[in-house]
């Protein structure tokens, strides 16, 4: 994970949340993603804490502040980001796609505390809690189904804080068959190819070559390839032992 | 919203799931972000149909197909790629992270149909289930806390395949004044703090321009512009009428 260089500055602010589950579920994403600090200013259910949304988070949904004023949340912050479904509602307030907000706020992480709020499910935040924030920031959601639940629209914000916007390209393959294992499977294909007569049914010069080709465009796992040969060395052994069903034990 | 060329090809496929609110908010963060087959298999409730949490996306979750195998729910697709939230699960597949496999799926919905699959919230998707996978991809949680709510692990996954590489970075922004208006007010300004008394305390010879500067890096707003200039014009008003209160009618 890519965390911001200081994820402990980042507070996500909760305004006047009607669903105490969905502040459990807000605060279970930020334990996914690395944030910690929650606070909740004026919540509908003030035993939000009891949320069982919460899973693995029940310490951070423990320690959230509760304030009674969205000045008082944010007191301590040099940025105040504003979340909104809507593209320009007349705001005073520069709106900014997530993508590019949140490139702004992990700069801002850097070097001060920024807050990032929520509104209520029902109305999102109001014209009051708007005149707080320094810019607003939207998910770039369909026009014609704009509004998201709360607990996801958290969770999509703090993983684009998170993300790494350049993950290398073959982490976590798993390894590939070495040439030389490659090259031991395609012998015994090629050798059972000829004994089935599958070979001899095509007149072709590179026969051999095509073989080759074909297993090499296969990318074989290395887990795979003893696997594979012995099945080749299978076929082929029945094909010199037909009256046998099984190879003798070795 | 840049959405993946052919979004209708992709499939969310929720397998074996337990709170049929959850296929609701899958339902809606896939109206959210664009995307509209989505594919049950054995759910554990069978009047998940009926789920509230599916705001917006009633007609989404009436269209959802029903399957009673894995097999059967991905037969169409020529890419089948299998949510985990492990990290290597000894598993004979590669793991890819969110960033990098939603451009890998983005990549082949130009061309055929992907499904994406969630196991149930207790167990994930069964080794059985991993079978039909040609890949794993994984969201880059915390080690501490590596489970995601099954709506939000949705919402997450859909928002990386729809999110925009590229955003423009000025967009949406609120217009700035122009120069000639940003050009009165330090006019107005330079004049309130001569009046003052403000510049002959300090002896530099460069107030004007330092006046100018000190305006020019305030961004002023456009729509704000007017307001500016009038606070300043009754400040210097102020100074010469000192006897009134108010200025008269223009």
């Amino acid at each position: 994970m890519v965390a911001p260089s200081e994820p402990g500055r980042l507070s996500v602010v909760l305004v006047a949340t009607r669903n105490p589950l969905n502040i459990g579920a807000a605060a279970r994403a930020m334990s996914n993603f690395g944030f910690s600090s929650l606070r909740v200013v004026n919540p509908y259910d003030s035993a939000f804490r009891e949320a069982r949304s919460a899973v693995g988070a029940a310490e951070l949904l423990a320690n959230a502040e509760e304030h009674t004023t969205l000045a008082a949340a944010v007191g301590d912050c040099s940025l105040v980001v504003g979340t909104t479904a809507v593209r320009h509602r007349h705001l005073r307030h520069p709106v900014r796609r997530l993508e590019e907000g949140a490139r702004l706020i992990r700069r801002r992480l850097a070097t001060g505390s920024v807050a990032l709020l929520f509104g209520s499910e029902k109305f999102g935040l109001s014209n009051d809690d708007l005149s707080h924030c320094h810019w607003l920031m939207r998910i770039p959601t369909r026009e014609e189904n704009i509004s998201m639940n709360l607990g996801q629209a958290v969770a999509v914000c703090l993983y684009e804080l998170i993300r790494d916007p350049k993950p290398p390209r073959a982490a976590e393959k798993s390894m590939l068959a070495p040439a030389a294992e490659v090259e031991r499977i395609t012998e015994v294909l090629t050798q059972a190819l000829r004994e089935s007569g599958f070979l001899d049914r095509r007149v072709v010069g590179d026969s051999e070559q095509r073989v080759r080709r074909l297993v090499r465009r296969l990318r074989l796992p290395q887990e795979d390839a003893i696997m594979w040969l012995g099945i080749f060395r299978q076929i082929v052994w029945k094909f010199r032992h037909p009256e046998f069903s099984a190879p003798p034990e070795e």
